[in-house]
């Protein structure tokens, strides 16, 4: 694997960490199409992978996992990093193909979602759609056991593989029980802010900022008060990230988000503004609320009647006053630390984009 | 993890061995549930597969994996190859729940199927069925993901783990695209028995027989020569099991098998018996599997007709030769071999029970 473990230009910059994560990722998709040889249908899956990570996707995971190498030491990144790095998108990968057939969404970074894309590889077949469902699932655990695969390399040390291995069995169960609890909640509306919040932790504050972070500063022998610094910027990071994503699935612009601003509303999801507007409803705004949230033949006016509702309550503002209150959590928590300032500098660059992000 | 490796009584008592590895499976889950501990909503899915567990199964793969090990040495196997039986194991549960859900099966091993377990779970909900088969995706997906976490432990050579993890993605390569090659030629009865004999090799041959056998040999230090006789050895038997299985799928008594004689022909399965039946016969037979075969509502008369043609086509017959076939050639690479006899001896006793088995 010694050709895929280029370092970046610079140790932080963005670009340059995409490029090197991208570069490991396609050619361990290279090397198991060519160990596979006598299944030449291996490339369709492959195939469908490369789409989607070219289509776009921010690598933040990757990015967070190099950034948290950097906060504890400046010595550059080492092989196994970029593995752990790259595993983290593929995972990632899975998770968003097995989330998109759970959610029935049409569109993933602007491209068909995956089992849209199997089901039109397969439009000929009277059962394309379930045979687009059954085969996307394969996709998913294809890269599920994949990012693992990843992993492996004769030059891992031990102490390494005990500690990312710990740090990846959380991150699995805690994104998938999240996903869980976000399944679960969706298609019933409630005031219960207190589910909203526990999705938010484990589906996107652990699994997309804390967990990444710790996998890439725990083999740089952080210690425990260099943990708890990342995890006191990465929860109300991870908190204010979620909640901005909840008001662009219901204001943003389809082409810079990737997806209908009608998904999320049709499906229900339970999120702390929906809670927050149910908690603050007059009987009528309930009403509304009640009868247009999950029903997934909802329209554009319907939407727009929600909109409204979402607006009315006052639970929009209060959910911009949430992010703004945890962006400013965040950043004090890098104050208070004693991490390293090139990776201080790239996290508040992060945070700063979290608060205006548009897609 | 020490309380997890005491070998069983006899190295090759398959109850025995059995135990050994469940042992092995509900300390892994005990270790997962104390782990998530802010995730008390795991248990639901660590029960579901303790019940799957203790609903039956064969254990097959761990015992072909064990029996691999005492094929080349007569050393008792280390923990670590404790752990390589288990991982099997929790990634066939992984592959039965995700198939269950691709032929929407309602019962398995005499209880209801994943999804309908989950389904069941949440019945009060509307969208129960759905929520079921979605909740269920994750399930597979926890067991996939914990099947590769179950090898890690302090004790294991480095030399293993590189055996061990090559072996293992080509099995994983091999079972899902074996799966898709299932999936596509399901429903579209046709004469092609290269693709029913492709079907076979990756996803039962190679997946239940050859591949454990030699995740156990290689970390023994098998030689080639030892390899290429456990293939010769497990390609045949494996073809002969799963001739054997598709028998059982129409002719088989559910009690025993757990399953209905009526999934396989309502799914429309492309096996080596259904191409061989098209291959044989008259226009009348032909009309007669082309318009029942894969008809999801077929009932108990259109079942029994398509029997009829089975066996009148001598295709029924046809299959039972191969199925005799198969298992002299598995015996005869046996006979030839270098392989211990302890070892033969029980791969003997395997070949006679695919030959007769009922279940």
């Amino acid at each position: 694997m010694t050709a895929l473990t280029a370092p970046p230009s610079a140790p932080l910059d963005p670009d340059g960490i995409r490029a090197a994560v991208d570069a490991v990722l396609y050619a361990f998709l290279d090397e198991q199409e060519q160990t596979a040889s006598e299944l030449p249908e291996i490339t369709l899956f492959t195939g469908l992978l490369r789409n989607m990570l070219a289509a776009g996707g921010k690598r933040i995971r990757p990015l967070l996992c190099v950034t948290g190498w950097a906060a504890i030491t400046d010595q550059v990144p080492p092989p196994a990093l970029w593995r752990v790095a790259a595993s983290l998108e593929l995972f990632h990968a899975f998770a968003l193909i097995h989330d998109d057939i759970m959610d029935n969404s049409d569109t993933r970074r602007g491209l068909p979602t995956a089992h849209r894309a199997m089901a039109a590889h397969h439009r000929h077949r009277p059962d394309a759609d379930t045979l687009g469902v059954n085969t996307a699932i394969l996709l998913g655990d294809l890269a599920l056991g994949w990012s693992y695969e990843l992993l492996h390399a004769d030059d891992t040390p031990p102490a390494w593989r005990r500690r990312a291995w710990k740090l990846l069995n959380a991150l699995r169960t805690e994104t998938l029980v999240g996903q869980y609890l976000d399944l679960t909640a969706a298609g019933d509306p409630s005031a219960d802010t207190d589910t909203a919040w526990r999705i938010i932790r484990y589906k996107t504050a652990k699994y997309t900022i804390e967990r990444p972070l710790h996998l890439g500063a725990a083999p740089a022998d952080a210690d425990p008060a260099h943990l708890r610094s990342l995890s006191a910027y990465a929860i109300p990071l991870g908190e204010a990230f979620q909640l901005r994503d909840d008001l662009l699935g219901v204001w943003g612009d389809p082409e810079q988000t990737g997806k209908s601003t009608l998904d999320d509303l049709r499906e229900g999801k339970h999120t702390v503004l929906v809670a927050t507007a149910l908690d603050r409803a007059t009987p009528a705004q309930r009403r509304t609320l009640n009868d247009f949230l999950g029903d997934p033949t909802l329209d554009r006016t319907a939407a727009d009647a929600l909109r409204t509702v979402l607006i009315t309550t006052g639970a929009a503002a209060a959910v911009e006053q949430m992010i703004t209150d945890r962006l400013h959590a965040a950043r004090r928590a890098l104050d208070d630390s004693a991490l390293r300032p090139a990776a201080t500098t790239a996290l508040r660059r992060l945070a700063a984009s979290a608060a205006t992000r548009a897609s």
